[in-house]
C-alpha cells in the first residue's frame, strides 16, 4: 500500500490528497466509489486523524469528492463536465457471480496481515522462510537456467514433473501409477476446485470432516453443494458414520485428510482406514484423500495412504509442495483414472490455460535433486523444535486454560480454550497486542478452539507470541 | 503416451499387454472402463491391428479384460475376486460439474497435435519456440536466479511485477495506473474466467464480437451466461449495434478484442473507438478490452487502446505476456477499478490460491530488462515475414479459391474459403495430409472460414504446409 513520504517537504496531507486524486483520475476509484472513513485511512496510512480531515478538505474543495453525513466520503459522480456520463455501477457487479467471497474471518486475517507486517503469524497455514528450501531452489535454477520451449504447455502438466512424480510416488507414497494418470495443478486447491466443479453438480451430498479445512472454502458452497459432517475423534473420521451419511443423504463423495488432518493434526486409525476403503467400495462412493502433510511426519514414518491400499479405484489422491516445501511455487498434483485427469484438465485450460512451466521444471528439478531428502530432514527437525516451543510456551502461559493433543506432523496444533469465549473478541484483541491466529470456527468448530501454525513464525518469535496471546486471552475473559 | 519398445526381445503384443495390465493394475483404468478399439489403438500405437487383436486376447484370458460384441472391450468388474466390489461409476462423475468440456474441434485440434508432432501446425495460437525469448528469459534467470521468498504470494501478485507494470502500460499502452489497480492472472483466459464467474450471474446478456475467440470459450455458456453478437465489418464492430442490443437484451457487459482482432484480424476504427465509449457511458455498461497483440504490430505503431481514452471507468483492461512472448510463463494482467480487482482477486485465492512467484519475477525482469526493445522489434519482422511466406503461399498454392484480408499485426490471417466446403472434412483431409488449422466454425463464424496461424509454424514449413492445404481442400472439393 502507498505510504507518505514523511521526509519530503510536502505536507502529508497535501502527499494523500496528490494520491488520490492521481488514482481516482487513473480509474482506481471511479466516481461514486466509498472512499475510507477518516478514521480508517488515518489508520492504514499510519497519520493522524486531522491529516486525513485536511487531505478530504483539499479534494473536496477541487469538486473531486463528496461527504454527506451518515454516507461517508465518495467520488464524485459528474467531475468530467456537464454532461451526465455514467460509469458502471461497479458495486452491483462485484456483489454478483455465482462465486461467493472467502469468509469474513480469513479476510479480517489477510487484511491486518496486510496492514501490520510486524504481526507473529500463527494464521498463515504455511512454511516460514526460514524452512522452505529458497537456497537449493535458487542453486537448482541457476545450474539449469534455460527452458528451452516456453509455450503452452501439455493440459495434464509438464511431462518430466509427471515423471518425477511417478518415481516420487512409489518411493515415498507407496503409490504405483503412470505419467498418464497425473494431472499438475496449482495446489491441493486447485485440485479441490476442479473436483467440485467438475465432478459434482449443484444440489450433490458430499462428506467432509469435522472441524475440516473445507469449511474455510467457499468453493463447496458456490458449487452449490451440501455439506455434511463426519466428526473427527483422536482416531480420525468414522467409516460407520459415512455409511449413515450414504443412507440418508446419498453422498456423493467424501473428502478425508487422512494424515496430520488440518486443522486437528488427527491421523486415521488404521483399522479405521480399511473399514473405510470397504465402505467405498460396497457403495461405489469415491473418497478424495488430501495428503498435503505426510512428509512433514516428525519420525520420518507417516502411514500409508488411503491410495496406496485402494484396490478398487475408489480415491482421488492429492498431493501438493506447498507444505513440504514451498507454497509460492503453486505445484500440487492429483492420481486419477485417466478419464477423470481428462476431463479435468480439459476444464482447466478454460480456466487458466494450464500452469506455467517455469515451477513445474523447478519442482521436478528439486523432487528429483540431492537436495530433497536432506531438506525433508531438516525441515523434519525445525517443525518438531517449533512445535515444541509452542506446547511449552503454551504450558507455561496458560496452564489450565488450554487443552490440546500432541500432533505428530505437519504444521499446526489445535487447541482448545477452556473458557468461555468470543472468537471475534479474542481474535481482535490478540490483533491488537501483535500476534496472529486462525479461529476454530473457521473450520466448522464450535466457538473456543484455536488453530496456531507453528510453521510460519520465526521460532524467537513463537514464546513471544503465545504470551501476547495469553495477555490478550486474558484481556479477553476479565 | 508409452510406446513399445521396437527394439525390445519381447513381442510387441506382449510388451502391450503387459502395458495394460500395469495401468488397470494402478488405476488408471478402473474397472469397467471401455479401452480403445482395435483399429484405434493400433493407430495410436503405430503397430498392425492383429498385434493389438493378440495383446487383447493376452488380456482377455487373464480376466483383465472382457469384450462383447457392440459393446467392445472393457476391464472387467470383477477381477478382485468374488465379492463384488464396486469403482465408483467414473463415467457419471466425469459427465456431470458445471463446467462444459472444450469444443469437439478444439479437442480433436489437441489430440492431433499430441498424437502426431510432425504435423505442421497453422492451429496453436501462439508463438512458435523460434518467436520466443528462451534465450533472454534463460540469461535473466541465470542472472539473478534466487527467490528470497517462497510463500504464498501476494492475492493480487507479485508486488515487484506490478510495479514494473505500470511503467510499461504508460510506455507501451499509454495507460496511467497504480499498482493497486492491477490484478496478474494465468493469461487472460484466466482474467475472462474470473470477469464471467464473479462479475455476471446466470441468465446475464453480454455481447461478444462475430466472429470471436470467445465463442471458442465453453467458460460463457458454463457461466450461464446469454451470449449476443456484435458483427466485425472492416472497421470492427458498430457502436449502435451495441446500443441496439442494451435496448433489447439489456447486455451487462461488452467483450471486445479492439486491435489485430482474434481471429479477423481487424482494427477497431478510430471514430468508433470514441462512439462506444459514448455509448458505454450513456449507459452505464462495462466493456471489457481484451489487448494481447498490440506489441506485434508490425509497423511498431498500435493504437492506443479503450482505456487510455477511458475519462469515466467503463473499460476493465486485459493484457499478456503469451503473444508477444512466451504464452508458456503464464502470466498475464488485468486492470481495473480497486473494488474489482479485490474481488477477483479473493476469489482467485479459492480457485488456485494465487500465481507462483517464479514466472512472475522472470516476466518483471524481463518486462524491465534491455532484452525487451528488441525481442518486440525482431519478433515484429519475424511475424511480418511469416506472414508474407503464407500469403504467398495462399496466393501461389489457391488463386481464385480464397479470399482475405492483409493483417497488419497479430499472428493470424483468416481466410474466407470462396466454393462451399465442409469444415470438418476438410479438417480431416488436412490432418490426414499433414497440417491442421482452426476452423471458422470454433469462432462463431458459418462454415468456410479457416483462421491460420503464421507465429507458430517454422519458416520453412509455411509453403509446404499451405501446398499440404491446398491438396486437402482439391481433393474435399472434388
Amino acid at each position: 500500500m502507498w505510504q507518505p513520504d514523511r521526509l519530503s517537504n510536502q505536507p502529508l496531507y497535501q502527499q494523500i490528497a496528490d494520491d488520490f486524486e492521481r488514482r481516482i483520475s487513473y480509474g482506481e476509484f471511479p466516481p461514486g466509489t466509498q472512499l475510507p472513513s477518516e478514521r480508517k485511512l488515518a489508520e492504514q496510512l499510519g497519520v493522524n486523524r486531522s491529516t486525513v480531515i485536511l487531505a478530504y478538505a483539499e479534494l473536496r474543495a477541487l469538486g473531486i469528492i463528496e461527504s454527506r453525513t451518515g454516507s461517508g466520503t465518495r467520488v464524485s459522480q459528474y467531475k468530467w463536465g456537464v454532461t451526465p456520463k455514467h460509469t458502471p455501477n461497479w458495486h452491483r457487479y462485484v456483489e454478483g457471480g455465482t462465486f461467493l467471497p472467502n469468509l469474513p474471518f480469513l479476510r479480517r486475517i489477510r487484511e491486518a496481515l496486510q496492514q501490520n507486517s510486524g504481526l507473529i503469524d500463527f494464521a498463515s497455514g504455511e512454511l516460514g522462510a526460514d524452512l522452505s528450501p529458497a537456497k537449493e531452489i535458487g542453486a537448482l535454477i541457476a545450474e539449469n537456467p534455460y527452458i528451452e520451449y516456453l509455450g503452452y504447455d501439455n493440459p495434464q502438466g509438464f511431462v518430466p514433473l509427471r515423471e518425477t512424480l511417478v518415481s516420487y510416488l512409489s518411493k515415498y507414497r507407496d503409490i504405483q501409477t503412470t505419467g498418464s494418470s497425473i494431472l499438475i495443478t496449482s495446489g491441493s486447491q486447485q485440485s479441490l476446485y476442479l473436483i467440485t466443479q467438475c465432478l459434482l453438480t449443484p444440489g450433490d451430498a458430499v462428506a467432509i470432516e469435522d472441524p475440516s479445512y473445507c469449511y474455510s472454502l467457499p468453493m463447496f458452497q458456490s458449487a452449490g453443494l451440501r455439506l455434511f459432517r463426519l466428526p473427527v475423534d483422536r482416531k480420525g473420521v468414522h467409516p460407520d458414520d459415512v455409511r449413515a451419511l450414504y443412507k440418508k443423504h446419498r453422498i456423493k463423495m467424501v473428502f478425508l485428510n487422512p494424515n496430520y488432518q488440518n486443522p486437528t493434526g488427527v491421523v486415521l486409525d488404521e483399522k479405521r482406514r480399511a473399514e473405510l476403503l470397504d465402505v467405498a467400495s460396497e457403495l461405489g462412493l469415491p473418497i478424495v484423500e488430501d495428503d498435503p502433510f505426510s512428509l512433514t511426519a516428525y519420525d520420518g514414518n507417516p502411514p500409508p495412504p488411503l491410495k496406496s491400499i485402494d484396490s478398487v479405484g475408489s480415491v482421488l489422491y492429492i498431493g501438493s509442495f506447498s507444505k513440504m516445501a514451498a507454497s509460492g511455487l503453486r505445484v500440487g498434483w492429483m492420481v486419477a483414472p485417466h478419464s477423470v485427469v481428462e476431463r479435468l484438465a480439459d476444464a482447466r485450460q478454460q480456466m487458466d490455460f494450464g500452469l506455467s512451466v517455469v515451477p513445474q521444471k523447478v519442482a521436478a528439478e528439486f523432487l528429483g535433486s540431492a537436495y530433497f531428502q536432506p531438506h525433508l530432514e531438516r525441515l523434519r527437525m525445525q517443525l518438531l523444535f517449533k512445535r515444541d516451543l509452542l506446547i511449552e510456551a503454551l504450558e507455561k502461559e496458560l496452564p489450565n486454560l488450554v487443552s490440546f493433543a500432541v500432533p505428530q506432523g505437519g504444521l499446526h496444533l489445535w487447541c482448545k480454550i477452556i473458557p468461555e469465549v468470543n472468537d471475534h473478541k479474542l481474535l481482535e484483541e490478540a490483533i491488537r497486542r501483535g500476534v496472529i491466529f486462525a479461529p476454530g470456527s473457521v473450520y466448522g468448530s464450535d466457538s473456543g478452539y484455536v488453530r496456531f501454525t507453528f510453521a510460519r513464525a520465526k521460532a524467537e518469535d513463537i514464546v513471544t507470541g503465545i504470551a501476547k496471546f495469553a495477555a490478550a486471552l486474558r484481556a479477553v475473559l476479565d
